[in-house]
């Protein structure tokens, strides 16, 4: 059967704050720079109270994901749950504005829609404190076997490991994906998230994999190694496709016995590398449901990534698939 | 007595919605490019549908001034209105985190804090589309007559033409700037509110007014002339000072007899203009409260505002201090 989406995305629907930090601030504020924390209601009230002015603006990694696949020309639609208010009508507006299918029914009477507090740096690197709200009220549900059904790619955001429910979820959707010949994509997400749900994303992985993405600490913190090398050669077997990003060194892509390695696209100044892996993936995804070899599907990710870390916000700013025949991709 | 603050401004609390868009699109929705047109819930809802996705960031032209003066290294206080919701928090937390005083009770039960749909054409032109919500609801109760005191300068947005209550609350400011000697300085804000209250806002500035900040379009719907510079020559005597900005050209400062004229600063590429107007005047207030001659205040506007058109938002992203240091001013 011919898709109707390239790709069907689950994920935690967040609104990104984005706010200029110094390195001082992340020390006294106990952040290590780079990473991705949960935090508390009371935690994301103080913190913000301590953030510098900042802009607001739709994240989330899957849902980036899938607003790049729209700005690349592709077909998306995507589950992730938001609060009837108003970071939740920016949220479902802007990914609905890219052209992105978006209609879960908004969480009532439940914790605001989430808020990730971005704190960058003078060297790009974004720091995250997420308020998960409604984002985590995400249940099996909200999960609609025609729309798995109708997508080339399910892709699932590693962070859904954290609760029970969105588990769940993940195991409606996969099993539907399997029995319709979908291919399933799995994104670690973060290093924490694989310390907490190593042995349980291992075996998902297995069983259910059929691309993996990763950045170096979390296919280290996955193979418990500080050895990328190793812990890609650790891979293979366990997926057929793992695209490992290795931020100004590009990105190797596994596939089977083929081995690819990918240079990073050109970027004049880093500004904020918050959605980088989330635009790479979107590259990858994008250029996979189009029957692309897997040296451009690296390329495609390389250069949605270059245009997303080149300005503030986690999603493109310009049309990709402008961008994409420009380079001659 | 010496002044805690450079400057107390009174306007509408607002946040910008910023999309981009092409011409056809204002073609489209009936909207007049670079103007602000005042629309109600059900039309803001229709508008922003049909909108492009965007970023959140807090706005309301005199906020962004007195953002700009504390970028600059000066003081100031905000007197606007803003709802006890999401966006609320987000301005509230924004103009704080600048180092503006801001302590305006929320508005309870009432409208949403306000929200400027802004549409940034190619060109970098910005048309805006305005739902006032609670900031409409400021009253003269939420002038604190010890912060008037305190400053040096009292700002006045144009915009609070429209509301009667928010007229009450510029009477009882006015009076007691006036009372302690302090300057009062008034931006006409728009060619629509100049047009709705012409002989108003002409009687206002000859009886209270010391400053008068005006676009070309501004100056010359009050005096109802296409000829910009007769527009200029007929305020002469009507205010002690009247800085007119004109874009590309820079801007004419009138101060009794003398007229300067200044030329706008170098930028490499206009982005989006919106808060030029407002950063031009940050910087001649913040000129004018620290004793600077009106060119180097008109210099210090124009540095301003080049700063705020290079990039999207209407607030400084860099420190306007430092900016001025390397400039030399």
């Amino acid at each position: 059967m011919t898709a109707q989406y390239d790709v069907a995305a689950i994920g935690n629907a967040i609104v990104d704050v984005i706010s200029p930090a110094n390195d001082a601030f992340l020390v006294t504020e106990g952040m290590a720079k780079g990473s991705m924390a949960l935090i508390d209601d009371d935690r994301a009230a103080e913190l913000y109270g301590r953030m510098a002015a900042g802009i607001e603006t739709s994240g989330g990694s899957a849902a980036n994901t899938v607003a790049g696949i729209a700005s690349l020309g592709g077909t998306a639609a995507y589950i992730g749950k938001v609060a009837q208010d108003q970071l939740g009508d920016v949220f479902a507006h802007d990914i609905r504005a890219i052209g992105v299918q978006f209609d879960i029914p908004r969480l009532i009477d439940g914790p605001a829609t989430a808020r990730c507090l971005i704190n960058v740096t003078p060297d790009g690197q974004r720091t995250m404190s997420t308020f998960l709200g409604a984002s985590n009220q995400l249940t099996a549900a909200d999960v609609d076997p025609d729309l798995i059904t109708a997508s080339s790619i399910l892709y699932l955001e590693g962070y859904l490991f954290d609760p029970e429910a969105a588990r769940r979820a993940f195991a409606k959707a996969t099993a539907i994906a399997r029995t319709n010949s979908r291919m399933i994509a799995l994104t670690l997400s973060d290093s924490f998230v694989v310390e907490r749900h190593r042995a349980a994303l291992l075996g998902f992985i297995d069983s259910e994999v059929d691309i993996v993405f990763a950045n170096e600490a979390e296919i280290c913190a996955l193979f418990e190694t500080d050895d990328v090398n190793a812990a890609i050669d650790a891979m293979r077997g366990r997926a057929n496709i793992a695209a490992v990003t290795r931020g100004e060194q590009g990105s190797t892509i596994l596939a089977g016995d083929q081995i690819h390695q990918i240079t990073a696209s050109p970027v004049g100044h880093v500004l904020d590398t918050t959605g980088a892996g989330d635009q790479y993936a979107a590259g990858f995804l994008f250029g996979l449901a189009r029957g692309r070899s897997f040296a451009d599907c690296g390329r495609l990710g390389s250069l949605a990534a270059a245009e997303v870390i080149s300005h503030y916000g986690p999603r493109p700013q310009v049309s990709l698939k402008d961008l994409v025949a420009q380079a001659g991709l």
